[in-house]
């Protein structure tokens, strides 16, 4: 789909040109046309086809953002924000050529208010940078997708992971954003209040769409407290419907984990292989609980349990750093695990997400699936959340090898639609999922169509991402 | 300025002819142009002057709402969504004329999945009976502004209350909503699933956009469980500072407090005078725990600990019902108690909410300016949140009583702006705040407008609210 943005001559070809010649003059440097930097500022992440931009603006403050923006918008040529291009969908390509902000020199924080435990950082910040600034304050910012993503990023994509079963996703933890728009202007979508009814909610807005409304120059952030006592545990159960049932008990009770993470069998033995580890090899939970000794003990107490409730094994906890390392390994290397068993195939991880008295259904249909066709594939869920990675290993140098695992998503995406569910829990749309997302919102895509065509009415932004403008 | 609206002949006197007669003829007796029923379905709740629509639809289905916006948009014609009519901005009002369209018979509840902790509803039913509804699940939707408002109507303005510190506000527990749309088409703005990235954010942006955009036809919603046990307490502080400082303190260690209330002093003495009441009259904190018999223990003592380090006296709290209600009576009828300090005269709610570090700052201010312009007025504050309502008791019968409130509703509202904070927490900006959100977001209002000639581009769907269109 992408592609044919490109091959179908939306390039505006002089307007580039004039764009690469001013921006050269403009900032030296800081602007670069070589293959190399474009390369890496195009999508690396999956067999999507890199897309590589026309040039690379390495952005060191909102008025650099300005006024690239401005030069861009005059010429009608394509922006595209980068944080660390770690997003799985071809969010970072450029289809129609174009300018790529890298914002990693723009990675300060900008203010931190502690007593009202926020937060305001530059877009090129990463998560775990960030926590290594805030570690003095005992605040911390908890949205952890795995990768060390950038914050600009990790909005533009509502990004979430393991922890937002108790903390949220991008969506709950951003209380406002500065964003350079068509004009060349920068606007604030919100104040600093915990909470507002002050018009449309504009935050959420730009929040996950992807970089195609403007440019992010800063997001303010909460903050958590740094927990007092961090607890973790591993429980086996015979089937992927019983952990699920443990999981929607675990919610329905309130009990406040901080995570809960399910692996079926196949990567449980990928992880006992890579890391070799002894784990039974069937569908696992692994949880974590914050708090303090008290509440850490009695949250531990009470999954253990729902689990025995649940036809479970024992419930292996500890709040001992150490040997919760231990007891998590399998979960901190299950995706190089799973990399490990064939290193000469590709890897693709999906993103549906299903209401979850769904998901142990939906998992099991999908794991019939996987075997139905043949394919080599591993399952590690948000349980929580309802969300769930299938990481499907798969030779993308044939094309047999692509169709395979594309016809799989397919039938991946049409069945958590089945079930009330999304095609993407946290991944965004990007290029690779444009017609899943016809097929979830139907006509509210239209809507989204005419929000684009408001704020960006010459298509600068981040062209052919989320949906084709038709 | 939403009389300027009415008065400057915005009212399509021909097209208003031509739906009243269709709706007449569709609907027979469920559509009404008597005078009674145009006036109970205006602004009634403040001293906004009423704007009577031309006729009320009284809708039992979304193909009813769906007629109802075709035949309006056919004829340019405006459509103000009516719920139980207790917004205090002037949400309701029909500035050009138009058609009211009253929610009270879509109150159904559509399907509830206990399992997965979330219920669809029509939008007509209020919070209570949809609480009532529920009691046998085990569950319960938290959210409580005050005023049994029906949950469209919540929706619409992001409602939230005392409990917001601990369950979000409308923003955070609306999980999708259907609505149709200026086309007649009615949409669904996400699937069920309890996080999604599938591009823009358009439930968030229906929420809070106060019937501008479309008419919701319903509402999911995310439900809690109803909580094993409930702690109450209240403790005094020698000021103002002082309540404040615990709060921040209880929010910062993460203490996970269900409703955190503030009353100043003079709210106090009036309580003790309605209710015959003994608290000591000065600044005091009401607060609500949910949890069990431990943590609801475990929290209070920690309560009790910060508010002795705070200069607070003591935290006196307990977990049975009929005492909690005892100890919480004066906050129950604060409102009350204060209009019996005047019943001749009026009274207005402010809303401003600011960053919690800044509380005290602005709650002290603001009694500050109160005493210095000789006015009658006591403050009621969501603590946890940063928001705070002033409750001014004036003459709305001569316009230096008028204009002494709205100046000092204008200097309130500056103060929290000069705070990084905003005009309205959760009462939204209706007619009553438009020159404040201009002064609050600037040019990110200018981005709504562009949303909204996006999706309304006549304008039918509430004009006159939350911004000019200029």
């Amino acid at each position: 789909m992408a592609l044919k943005d490109a091959k179908s001559g939306l390039r505006n070809e002089a307007g580039i040109a004039a764009v690469l010649g001013i921006l050269k003059q403009s900032f030296g440097e800081r602007f670069q046309t070589g293959e190399s930097f474009r390369a890496q500022h195009a999508h690396t992440t999956t067999y999507i086809p890199a897309q590589l931009p026309d040039g690379v603006l390495f952005a060191e403050t909102a008025d650099d953002v300005k006024a690239a923006v401005r030069v861009c918008a005059e010429h009608k040529v394509p922006l595209i924000g980068f944080g660390t291009g770690s997003s799985l969908e071809g969010q970072v390509n450029a289809p129609n050529g174009g300018i790529s902000i890298d914002f990693s020199r723009m990675n300060r924080v900008l203010e931190v208010n502690a007593e009202d435990l926020d937060c305001t950082v530059e877009p090129g910040i990463t998560r775990e940078e960030l926590n290594v600034y805030l570690r003095d304050t005992g605040l911390f910012f908890p949205i952890d997708p795995g990768a060390n993503a950038s914050i600009g990023g990790m909005a533009s994509t509502r990004a979430s992971g393991t922890n937002a079963v108790r903390y949220g996703t991008m969506k709950d933890n951003v209380l406002s954003v500065t964003a350079v728009t068509a004009n060349g202007e920068e606007v604030r979508t919100a104040r600093r209040a915990r909470k507002s009814s002050a018009g449309y909610d504009m935050t959420r807005l730009f929040v996950g769409s992807e970089g195609t409304l403007g440019i992010l120059t800063s997001v303010t952030l909460r903050l958590q407290g740094i927990p007092q006592k961090i607890g973790g545990g591993v429980c086996a159960f015979p089937t992927i419907k019983a952990a699920c049932d443990a999981v929607i008990m675990t919610i329905q009770m309130g009990i406040p984990v901080a995570r809960i993470e399910l692996l079926d069998a196949l990567q449980i033995k990928c992880c006992n292989a890579y890391s070799n580890l002894d784990y039974e090899e069937t569908p696992t939970l692994f949880l974590e609980f914050h708090g303090t000794d008290e509440t850490v003990a009695l949250q531990s107490q009470q999954f253990a349990e729902i689990a025995t409730e649940c036809g479970g094994g024992e419930f292996l906890w500890t709040v001992n750093a150490e040997e919760r390392a231990k007891l998590w390994k399998a979960r901190h290397n299950a995706y190089w695990a799973s990399r490990a068993l064939a290193p000469e195939l590709a890897a693709l991880s999906t993103d549906v997400c299903v209401p979850i008295s769904r998901l142990a259904d939906c998992i099991t249909e999908t794991q019939a699936d996987i075997e139905a066709n043949g394919l080599l594939a591993m399952i590690v869920g948000h349980a929580g959340d309802g969300n769930f990675h299938v990481l499907v290993l798969f030779d993308d140098k044939t094309s047999e090898g692509i169709s395979a695992v594309e016809n799989f998503v397919a039938r991946l995406n049409a069945r958590a639609l089945e079930m009330d569910g999304t095609c993407t829990g946290e991944h965004g749309i990007g290029q690779g999922k444009m017609s899943f997302l016809e097929q979830e919102l139907g006509g509210t895509v239209d809507l989204m169509r005419q929000v684009k065509r408001s704020l960006d009415p010459d298509n600068i932004f981040n062209p052919g991402k989320i949906f084709h403008l038709g």
